[in-house]
């Protein structure tokens, strides 16, 4: 069961948050759903955005700026938190880059993470779950779409990546694109896994670009010049993966922005357009 | 001298934070300043925007999508921050709706406050000349307007209503009308201006309504109806303000909104072009 925590009318539509106890995660998780004016009438597709490190269900809602292009299109979107949290496990709350508010969208395999942090299974399975069960009559259960920022970019990637067919589309900002590679990824990637594990692999875009086999992804990607983190996105591997897999890429460098929700609002508009064009078909 | 504090790129202009030491404050004041495109190339005309009951100068700036409308039009948008801080000045910090966060856009006669508690004075002359100077080269320094929420708006009001000429328009989401006749409004000017003094009529738009005498005012007012501060906002008194003097109000009630950003964001084109109008004539 869901339990409404926030209601307010947005752009002739509803900007929600619920809570719910998820099974996936043993513990309370949050998330916000906005519902365009055409949900009162039809079934209207989902985007699932997942949030970059340190972010909760609040950042992307209150400044993105998502609900204006939402309600253009007739999307629904769905933006989880970034983490269990609460679990009282020791040093959860320590880095701003690794445990509360730095899941990574990975199921941990280390004894003391794989009880809760499962962000993996909870965006791609329990979260649909919910949505499609708890909102049947607004929902169009088959027609979903993913983004996300930075850590949710590289959640995005991987989401449509390791689950051809299940996304109709799928678009990131400023995505952490080898994870195996930088240092956010190594530390999240080793902590949650154990270190130099091969299932590190099964979490890097670059390395999953490289044996994906299924529907054409035409993937959207804008990445500011002036990113203070272009270090830890590596926009360039992402291009050459993409270029030796005959991926079809559209990566946008945006002259001048960097990593913050004025870059996201900005692009904002292009990327739900990109992901009404393949749900609204 | 201004220092600046912020920059980020967005809407292909600049979305900055300054800081300087203010003359009527006495204090370091902040203020956001969105500089469009167009003030690379040619002199803009300046919108200021008057915030809220506990906000800075960031809340504006990172939610309510400013950026956008004045990119389209070719608008500077300035947002100070909504009181003097850190003057330790005994209870300054102690309400939410008194001293810091709250300086209701009056000059304090009160002998605690009158020092730093200039806000009239500072938003209607030393700001503008502090933008003025500092960004000549950007700003057409005669063509100015003026916009805010809750006890912004009440401010933006005053400033247009008190100042025949100054501002080319003027528009409010969710104003306090009637300052008077409401609890935030009693507690506010009782406190700054002593109570019972007459001097609280020079700062409500009911009252300063009736003796306007000046260029034709073209009032854009948004008012959610559902607004959890209905009863401190009083939007039906200036209705009837309006209606007896005679002035332009276009006041639209918007069905099921509340009193938060979800709500100005929604509206703010239609207010940026309402000044836009008048501006860019």
């Amino acid at each position: 069961m869901t339990k409404e925590v926030s209601s307010n009318r947005s752009f002739g539509g509803w900007q929600k948050v619920f809570e719910h106890e998820s099974e996936e995660c043993k513990c309370p998780m949050k998330f916000g759903i906005f519902f365009p004016p055409q949900a009162e009438s039809k079934k209207c597709p989902v985007v699932y955005y997942l949030s970059g490190l340190t972010c909760t269900e609040q950042n992307f809602i209150s400044k993105s700026g998502v609900q204006r292009s939402a309600a253009k299109h007739g999307l629904i979107i769905v933006a989880p938190d970034t983490s269990p949290r609460g679990c009282n496990i020791e040093g959860e709350d320590d880095s701003y880059d690794f445990g509360s508010g730095a899941g990574f969208y990975v199921d941990a395999t280390e004894e003391k993470w794989k009880t809760n942090y499962r962000m993996y299974s909870y965006v791609t399975k329990e979260l649909p779950n919910v949505i499609n069960k708890e909102f049947e009559s607004q929902v169009e259960p088959n027609k979903m779409s993913v983004f996300g920022h930075s850590m949710g970019g590289h959640g995005a990637l991987v989401c449509a990546l390791k689950n051809p067919g299940k996304y109709k589309s799928v678009s990131a900002f400023a995505p952490i694109t080898n994870p195996t590679q930088c240092p956010w990824g190594q530390k999240a990637l080793s902590g949650y896994l154990g270190k130099d594990s091969d299932s590190h692999k099964e979490y890097d875009s670059c390395l999953l670009i490289k044996k994906y086999q299924g529907p054409k992804l035409d993937i959207l990607v804008d990445q500011g010049t002036k990113d203070q983190f272009l270090h830890e996105l590596l926009p360039e591997h992402l291009v050459r993966a993409c270029g030796d897999a005959g991926m079809t890429l559209n990566l946008r460098n945006q002259e001048g922005y960097d990593h913050s929700y004025y870059f996201i609002s900005t692009f904002m508009d292009d990327h739900i357009a990109h992901h009404a064009k393949y749900l609204n078909l």
